[in-house]
Parts: C-alpha cells; sequence; structure tokens
C-alpha cells in the first residue's frame, strides 16, 4: 500500500518547517560526552517530548539514575517512552533513535558554528551537530507524525517510542531500561511490537538508498607489560634490562599483517569463506573503491576487488591496534624506557563469533606468544569490552515493506548493507523483544556524523520524511496481504 | 702529594655551613625547562656567581641570547666564566658543572618539599632537588675556594669555571660559547687549560668511588606512517584500508629483540667483541645484578652475568623503544584507526659508532621493510637528534691523580665506569680545547638525579669536598713528578 499522496504532499509543502524544527534541535547542544551539557541533554530531551505530545504521542520521561563521567556523579539524562495508536488490527512498530550528539568545537576545523544549522542552498545540504546523527532521522518520525496529526490521519501501525539521551557516551541505564520494561509484560510500554525500526546509520554511498541487516561485534582488549618500577632512562638502563615497550611491541607485531589478516590461529577460521553466490551480493553493491578511499581520504584500500573489500567490512573479522597506554606519545625526543606499558587493540566480530569464543584464542594465543619472548617482564591481558555481533533476517516482512518504500520514494532498489561498526542496542532489541529489527538509514555515507562539518542533505531530510512514513504504510499493507 | 692537613680538617670542621650554602641553592628552584621559572635560574647564576667572587675568582657572566620553550621566546640564562690563579709553573684546572634543575612539585611523590634541604640525621642525607645533580658538586668546589681563601692557602693550580644554567634542557647556548671562546685564544677564557674535570654523574652503586672515561652517544630516530587523511572509526574501516599503526607496529617489531639484540644489520657487528681481558674489568667493578635490578626496581636484569650486564650498558649499543605520537595513548577503549603516527626510538652509540655511520643503516633497512610490507601507506624516517660517544685515555695524568685523590679520601681504589647516557659537552670540551677530560663523580648511583626525593649522602658531600681539592693537589704533584 503505497502512502495517501496527501501525506505526501504535505511533506513538500512544509519542508521549510521542517528544516526548522531540525534547526531548533541543532541549536540545543545536547552533547553527552561533556558533563557541563548536561543539562542540555535534558532540555533536548524535553524539546522532543513536547514535540510528541502535540501530535498524540503520549510520553514517559524514565529516570535512569546516575553515573559517573570525568571523576563526577552525573545524572543520566531521561530516556523518552511514547506510544500512539492501540489497534490490535494493526501491526505495532518500536522506533528507535537518539537526542544526543557527538562534541563539536568550531575550533575543531568546523566551516560553520556546529551548533547552528547552516543551509547550504548551492550544494543543498544542512551542516550542524545532530543534523544527520541522530537528530534528522528522530525528526523524521516527528514529521510524519505532524502531518498525520494535521491531516486528521489515522496512522497506518500503532508506534512506539524509545528515544535516549546517552547514546554516543556508551547508551548508559538504556539496556537496563529495555529489559526491565520487556518484564512488564501486559504493562510494558512495548507490549505487542512486532518489529523494531531504526534509523541511525548511514547509506553506503552518496547515490543509492541501503537496508542494513548486520553489525559486527567487537572484542577490546588491553595488554599488560610491566617490569621496572619507574620510568628508567634509556641511557642508563639500555641492554641492562628487559624493556616492557620490546615485549609489548613484538606481541602486538604478531596480532595482524598489513593486509588486514588476523594473525590470531583460529579467529579467522571460524568465518566461512564467502561462496560464488555470496560474493555476488557484494559485487551487486552500488559502491567502488573510489568510494572507500574518497572517504577514508586517502588511496589506501587493502584490494583493488571492490566485493573483496566491501566483504573485509561486512562479513569478515578486523583486528585494529589502537594504541599504547604509558608509554612516550607527545612531540619530541624523550629517551625514556617506560617502566608499564598497555597495548589497546580490538577485533570487530562476525557470526559465528562472539566474544565468548574468540577471548580464549586471543588470550591463550598472546600467553604463549609471551612465553616465547623469554622476558622476565610480566604479561596479563584484560578485555574492556565485547559485544556480539547481529544478522538479521533480511527477507522478513519489515524489510519487505522497506524495500518497497525505498522504491516508492527513491525509484531504486536499495542496498542490503552489513556495518562495520556495532550499534549495541540493536542486539538488545532483538533479543530482548523478540522480534526483527530493520536499520533504515535516513542519510549518505558522507554525512561525517562523528566528523567536522556533518550534514545531512535536504533531499535525504525531505525524502527521508517520506520514506520513514511510506515504511508504516508498507507495513501495514504487508500484513494485510 | 696529598692534600695539606689544614685544608681537610677546614672541610670537616665547617661541615654544617657546607650543608647551609647547599640549602640556600636548593631553595631557589632554578628549573631551566619551565618558563615561569628561568628568574629563579638567573637568581642561582648571581648567587653563584657572588660566591666565586667572594674567593677570589674572576668571573664574567655571559649572555647567551635567546631560545623559544612552549611557543615563548625567553631569554636563555647566563654562563658564567670564572678563573683564579695565573702561574706558568702550575698546571690549569677547568671546571665544568651546571646550576639549573629538573623540575619537581611535591605532587610527584616527594616525601618533603623539594626544594627545601631536609637533613634526615638517621641516614645522613640530603634530600632536596638539585642536591646530586649537580649543586652540591658545584658547591663543592665552592667549599674548596672558600677553604683555602679562609686559610689564605694559594691553590696548587690555576682554575677556570664554566658553569651553565641550561644543562638540563638540552644545553642550549653553550656549545656556541666553547667554541666562540677557544676561538679567542690568548684572550680566550680557555686559554692555556690543561684537562677538565666535570663533576656531574655518579658511582656505580652506593659504596665505591668511581672515575667516569666514557659515555655512550645516541641517534634519535621517528619513523613517520601516514594513509588516511583523518582517523577512522575501526568498525567502518577495518579490513577495508592499510592501517599505519598496523605498518609501524611491524616495524618496529623488527629493530630489537625481547634479549636487547639490534635487528637493524650491521650496528651490533660495528662493535668488537669484548676479549677475555676486557671482561676482566668489567668482573672486577663492584657491581652486582642486585644492583641494577634494585636500581631498576624490578628483578628484570638481561642475563645472571654481571660482566655481560655491565658490557650491554658500558660498551654495547642498545636500541629503546619510547613511544608513538599520533596513536591512542589513553585510558579507556577508544576505537579509532590512527590516521598519522609516528614511531619513536633511539640507538646508544659506542665507538666506532657515530650517528654518521649508524643513520644509513637503520634508515635503508626500515625503507626495506617498509617496502616488503605491500603497504599503500607513506614512510618517512627523520633523525631528530644525535651525539657521538666519548671515550677517555684513562691512564692519563688527570686520572692518575683522581685515582690518588680518591684512595687518599676513601682508602678504596676507584671503579672505572663507563655511563650509558650522554652528556654532550664532555666531548664539546675534549674537542674543542683538545685536552683530557675526567668525570669525577661525587654522588651515589641512587641518588635518584632526576626522581623523587634526590638526595646526596652528607658524607658524600664532604667527602667529596675533600677529594675535588685532594684533586687539585695530585694534579699538582704528578706535574711535578
Amino acid at each position: 500500500m503505497a502512502a495517501p499522496v496527501d501525506f505526501l504532499t504535505y511533506v513538500d509543502d512544509h519542508q521549510d518547517q521542517f528544516i526548522q524544527r531540525l534547526a531548533t534541535a541543532v541549536e540545543i547542544p545536547s552533547v553527552s560526552g561533556e558533563p557541563a551539557r548536561r543539562p542540555d541533554v535534558v532540555r533536548m530531551a524535553k524539546y522532543l517530548e513536547e514535540q510528541l505530545q502535540a501530535y498524540g504521542v503520549e510520553t514517559k520521561q524514565v529516570d535512569l539514575g546516575t553515573h559517573v563521567m570525568d571523576g563526577q556523579t552525573l545524572p543520566l539524562p531521561p530516556a523518552i517512552l511514547g506510544r500512539i495508536g492501540n489497534d490490535k488490527a494493526k501491526k505495532t512498530v518500536l522506533i528507535y533513535g537518539h537526542f544526543d550528539v557527538q562534541p563539536a568545537e568550531l575550533s575543531d576545523g568546523w566551516s560553520w558554528p556546529p551548533f547552528t544549522l547552516t543551509r547550504d542552498e548551492k550544494t543543498g545540504r544542512l551542516y550542524g551537530r545532530g543534523s544527520s546523527d541522530d537528530k534528522g532521522p528522530v525528526l523524521g518520525w516527528v514529521n510524519v507524525l505532524e502531518a498525520h496529526h494535521q491531516l486528521q490521519k489515522p496512522l497506518p501501525v500503532n508506534l512506539r517510542f524509545c528515544f535516549e539521551g546517552m547514546e554516543e557516551s556508551g547508551s548508559e541505564g538504556l539496556d537496563d531500561l529495555i529489559l526491565e520494561e520487556v518484564k512488564k509484560g501486559k504493562e510494558s510500554w512495548f507490549d505487542g511490537v512486532d518489529c523494531v525500526c531504526i534509523s541511525d546509520n548511514y547509506w553506503l554511498n552518496t547515490r543509492t538508498p541501503a537496508l542494513t541487516y548486520g553489525l559486527r561485534g567487537i572484542s577490546y582488549y588491553k595488554v599488560n607489560i610491566a617490569g621496572p618500577a619507574r620510568d628508567l632512562h634509556s641511557g642508563v638502563f639500555g641492554r641492562m634490562v628487559h624493556e616492557p615497550m620490546t615485549d609489548l611491541i613484538t606481541l602486538l607485531s604478531k596480532l595482524v599483517d598489513p593486509q588486514g589478516n588476523i594473525l590470531v590461529p583460529g579467529v579467522d577460521e571460524m568465518v566461512p569463506a564467502a561462496d560464488e553466490e555470496e560474493k555476488k551480493l557484494y559485487t551487486a553493491l552500488d559502491y567502488s573503491i573510489e568510494d572507500v578511499e574518497l572517504s577514508a581520504g586517502g588511496k589506501i584500500a587493502l584490494s583493488d576487488d571492490k566485493a573483496s573489500v566491501l566483504m573485509g567490512r561486512m562479513r569478515s573479522p578486523s583486528l585494529s591496534l589502537h594504541g599504547i597506554e604509558g608509554a612516550f606519545y607527545g612531540a619530541g625526543a624523550k629517551t625514556v624506557i617506560p617502566a608499564k606499558v598497555a597495548g589497546k587493540f580490538s577485533i570487530r566480530l562476525v557470526p559465528p563469533q562472539t566474544p565468548e569464543n574468540v577471548d580464549p584464542l586471543v588470550i591463550s594465543y598472546l600467553e604463549t606468544e609471551f612465553k616465547k619472548l623469554g622476558s622476565k617482564n610480566t604479561f596479563s591481558i584484560e578485555n574492556l569490552h565485547g559485544g556480539k555481533p547481529w544478522v538479521e533476517d533480511h527477507k522478513h516482512w519489515s524489510y519487505e515493506a522497506a524495500r518497497r518504500a525505498t522504491e516508492a520514494i527513491y525509484k531504486q532498489t536499495p542496498d542490503y548493507t552489513r556495518e562495520g561498526g556495532s550499534i549495541p542496542v540493536t542486539l538488545t532489541f532483538a533479543e530482548a523483544l523478540g522480534v526483527n529489527v530493520l536499520l533504515l538509514p535516513m542519510g549518505r555515507g558522507d554525512d561525517g556524523a562523528h566528523s567536522t562539518n556533518e550534514k545531512l542533505d535536504i533531499s535525504n531530510y525531505i525524502e527521508g520524511t517520506k520514506l520513514l512514513g511510506t515504511y508504516l504504510y508498507e507495513v501495514a499493507a504487508g500484513t494485510k496481504a
């Protein structure tokens, strides 16, 4: 069932108002990672809640308690739950989004003040922190609500909302909220949810809409090597003692090679190779080596073969060496032998990998390799955090509805993508609710979500609003078919 | 010629005054590395100059110009030249020392305020920044001058002084001063100098006085690997692109092994192995594996063989990996792929190694190894600074004089040591003046020169003052012999 014409027309006719709505939201610097801006996150929660209420959504602010950041105990910003519609003949869709943003300062290299929405008529872009991640998509849903409210049209599905203000700072408190809410059964705000839709990622490129059905997991490690009681002078102690940095660098060099192959035995091997049919899925995606090099800002792709590069991100594990804690990191030439160093690295996981089956391989490998060094320093390894990968059934009716909606709005078949990163709440919803989760991105691959000059194309915001609304109609149609 | 008894008695009788002199000096926080304390370095220069003048030394403050530190242009503290005695029948000894100190804050972990000299009667120690490095030794010379002045005894040699206030910050301006002064010929304050004596290092241990005849040189390198235009998200880009950290860690792992062997072909091989006779020199030193592990604060010696461990520091090159600039170095778990990283390492050099013959080996080896990686990232290597090693003829009459003086005061034959670190001015004096340079340490191996709770044992300060004076008499005796 295509979306009704009056809805689509309403969206077109109210572009300027919708952009003004986004401008108001961007002006609230709801940076969850900076304690001083915590009141702005709360203010943003209130703004969003008022918008939802204005269009008939019943809401509830949920207090998530406190947490510690930079040594300060801070109240967490509230999460907002919402519901509208309770028609048992309709499907119920749960919408997730977040209203906090990454830090941004003009001095980081922004061309415009980050907390003012700057409209560039020439490129048709809206610049500002949060424009794409995730205020644009969240307000896209509000736009859909407004259109139906003003047109006095009933929504084609029942909607539930779960919006948080800590996504950019580890979604603290959210998992607990979801798990406790689910436990309430009939009393739960999530009762009767048939599927979840999250609009918080991006197209693969700048041209083709995408549906995303997979995310990599992660396991993050810290390898500690310690020896002397204090940092030593390399002139005085060099070649008298085992140096922790030498041990650590030797170990880190045994984890991954410059072609990206993971050297920990058994890790790459856990993932079955793609057959020709699966490779075709990646060949079919609208993406090129030029796209990856453009977005990385360097001609550094691991291969000239598009499918191989895309599989590297979407269906292969990866191991990245992030840095070293405790060693000299400044400019200049300090001649220190650091006493205690910690190497940080992480592995992105794909099914069937989980932290539970990968961690023992990594830990025992490094323990064995450390013993081979014959060093008198001490070794230990910690797992700092982990998360399972997620892959969804992309032939589910929710994905079919999203495909039809995309074809209706963009006249294009969407790319079916898997993302290399993690959105942990996806897995929480999938496991806690036991329903299909769809990632339906609004923005483009070059939006610069965590970067300077974050933007959302006006066309993505407006057509994206239509897409979200149309998706709801297609969900309803799928149900009736 | 032993020192006259009245000199030795004067020193014993004036211990408290000498300690008070050191206390006054320690109270001036002449930290050359902190721009805000630069006026204190100038105040310390003035205090020292007045002390010298009080005991008959003609002095001159030399303006060394300006330099840039932390982005500020600062006047360098003056160097102080001094001279006393012009008897052509006597040897002329040039004394070098420095009156600036390392930074120190109580909050670094000092047990007492670092800029107050704290006398611990139980241990017989004087705690305070600069007590051992290098205010104690410098004032040891002043004590010798005072004794002769008060006793109205002529000094056994002519003395020249060169004291600087920038030693802890790279001795800026000093090389130029020495080279220009030497050029002046007959007008030079260094005219007629027969030998140089520097008291600015330490005994090997806490028991045995030492004469030091060698220092290692250094060559410091920075290896740059760059790829993307900005830091990348490891979820999004992991296994799509060549990661600079992977390349850098792989390269750094090819430089040195956990046993301290340098893996750059040709570097270790430049230094002839020690024969049995040379090994005996090291076996003879009053030193143990326990000493090295005590001073390092960990049981991490590379070998159980004392001679081998001592040769590692004194007559072998060493390669230390200091750290990485540009990578994640904080606490926590950041999932970044750093765009541009720089590995810092240095090689301590021993004869016949020099930066000139070692640098090409290192550079061409790393260039070759980088090509082997098959990475599309970019590679470059810089040499940040270098200095030649120095080894002196330890059978020279100046060393013989110092040996006899040590035997007279301490009733012990000194250890003949080579230091693992560098004191660049040593080589400048040796090359510019073409005379023998002697390092005659006053303090012990556990003084903690650049550490918290720096100290000088009272006995080292008092007996050390006698040693410095006696050395001058033995130089005079050696001349006449």
